[in-house]
């Protein structure tokens, strides 16, 4: 089959030199910037990789929504499978981009948009298959986790520990995405999708760990308890809701300890329980191996198994998050988090919700 | 697709149970003792389900490795897919059921006999075919881990753990298999020979946790450490090792965690890095979960993709497993583990490796 990679960064890169080890599979192209083409397969020129009818499959390998998106629609248009690991994009255009795969037979994949190595997406159709989800949630971002870890374990500032994130090359130039919680938004919106089987409610309460100080991880440590930027939807009968936002967690559960850029994701069915994955959540290889993956599905399975019109029977209910809330050095019981989360912003206070 | 349970114990019933929202899966018979024959698809006769060409897949869902073995072996001869949670068949007859059903074009999936509801050994399969796995290691055994994490956070004897996971039905009347290391044995073979792609070693060091005391649970507690009973297979270059020994944990790490009778499983591969999995290692949902996707893949993929024949190309070195071991009350540096564990036995004392 042949392929067409977009972008060759970190993720693009490692998928190339995988996919040499993939039966099957051929990169005929891979677009690049005018002044980096290095190797024969390099092109610029976007057209030519669409317009190519022998290009059967694209891969993503792009940053940011745009152009990415726009990429996405037209390979799915021109009948090409595309497997994107850009979750910015994927969420931004989700419903209108399964559908247009579903419309022309061919299949989306994105395995590698949410914990990049962790099998998360193919965990949650198999098991969702089955059994019925009733929660996902986790540490979805490698940067503010490996913060997080050195704020509470070296006693860093947030100043110290973004400085360092940079320095290992976690945290972009511009942290926003990160830091702000507009990352973990992307894929548990998409991961939470596929578990409830509901195009999600896209604008749900978001707080990131910029407010988070030095301060705050002492007393937390002096009570036994760590803080952790997750991403959480629940589901009840037929409502269902969803956050992100700093958590409080009790020093011995896994959460807290999930240390330097790791992710870990929980599932949790009725007839499985609870099953909690771990790994690396970013990083080129990692990446890869997930998108390789995906591919794979098209080259050897009946890819169009992991595509599915959704149901849309549940509606979005931000009540159904409510528990212990901080606000500033305040704890409330029983407040909706949404509520707490306005009220702490309109203070510019910092806010967390305990797990 | 017509199928035959043998057994109906607590996993017979919830494979039954779960089987009927699958499309396609009919289930024709259940091999149950003679005197509880209650429904109608029940009977005590395993010829009339062996010699009924209609049924092309056979669930193994009884303990121990008689006559499950003998029943594998039939079944896989007369031409029928085998869908086996017994870990100890398995393990007992690996390499032989292995390449009878190669032989005969159908499939053995065991994916059930380790880890209960955690998918370990798809994804050892998946990891494994693209990246190079250097390591297998986990909380494989839900009884002890209940035991060990009861005597550590509620300062319960030995007995009083033992008791109450009895009690709890964790613990069968005899739980040899559990507190001996025999059960996490047979679920680390498996696995790493699976990984490693060789069939393993099975004559290999087993310690179990009946030395651990109450003592030595308090010391460690002030060393800000955990014990856990592990499963552990290592690789280098051509060699490999493996063994079963409690072990000694840093307690910020993400198994000293593992808390009631829950699993956790690693695996580490050159192009991932680390992936960990948890969640219910035993009990009748979780491992139907499991035994119903192993039907899914004989009813819906090419389920030969999961069958290969080992290459055995790595040779067993049991000195790789070297580092600090715990003799009664002694530490020794650099100590291989299998000198460590037999003298440990020679002298009656507790063993346990750091990690």
């Amino acid at each position: 089959m042949e392929i067409g990679i977009l972008g060759y960064g970190t993720v693009g890169r490692s998928v190339y030199r995988l996919l040499q080890k993939v039966e099957g599979a051929h990169v005929k192209y891979v677009l690049e910037q005018p002044d980096r083409l290095t190797e024969a397969f390099m092109t610029s020129d976007a057209d030519l990789i669409f317009e190519d009818p022998s290009v059967e499959l694209i891969v993503d390998a792009l940053p940011g929504i745009h152009p990415s998106y726009e990429y996405i629609k037209r390979g799915l248009q021109s009948g090409k499978h595309v497997v994107s690991s850009n979750k910015a994009a994927i969420c931004y255009g989700f419903s209108e981009l399964s559908e247009l795969a579903m419309k022309k037979g061919v299949s989306l994949l994105y395995e590698a948009s949410c914990g990049g190595g962790i099998p998360i997406i193919e965990e949650i159709l198999r098991v969702g298959a089955l059994d019925q989800l009733d929660r996902v949630s986790g540490i979805l971002n490698g940067t503010s986790n490996y913060m997080l870890w050195q704020m509470e374990s070296s006693g860093m500032s947030y100043d110290e520990a973004l400085h360092q994130a940079q320095e290992l090359g976690y945290a972009e130039a511009d942290p926003t995405a990160d830091v702000s919680g507009f990352d973990v938004r992307n894929k548990i919106i998409i991961l939470s999708s596929l578990a409830f089987d509901t195009y999600v409610e896209k604008d749900i309460p978001v707080m990131g760990i910029e407010r988070i100080g030095k301060e705050l991880m002492e007393e937390l440590q002096k009570q036994g308890k760590s803080i952790k930027l997750m991403g959480i939807a629940v589901r009840e009968a037929k409502r269902y809701a969803l956050a992100v936002t700093p958590v409080v967690l009790d020093r011995r559960s896994l959460e807290a300890n999930v240390s330097e850029n790791f992710n870990m994701i929980s599932i949790n069915g009725e007839f499985i329980g609870e099953l909690k994955f771990y790994g690396q959540g970013a990083g080129g290889d990692p990446t890869a191996d997930a998108v390789v993956r995906d591919i794979e599905k098209v080259l050897f399975l009946d890819s169009t198994r992991y595509q599915r019109s959704f149901k849309n029977s549940l509606s979005y209910d931000p009540d159904l998050l409510c528990g212990r809330c901080y606000i500033g050095d305040q704890a409330f019981e029983d407040m909706r988090l949404s509520e707490g989360m306005e009220r702490a912003k309109s203070e510019d206070k910092f806010f967390a919700f305990e797990l």
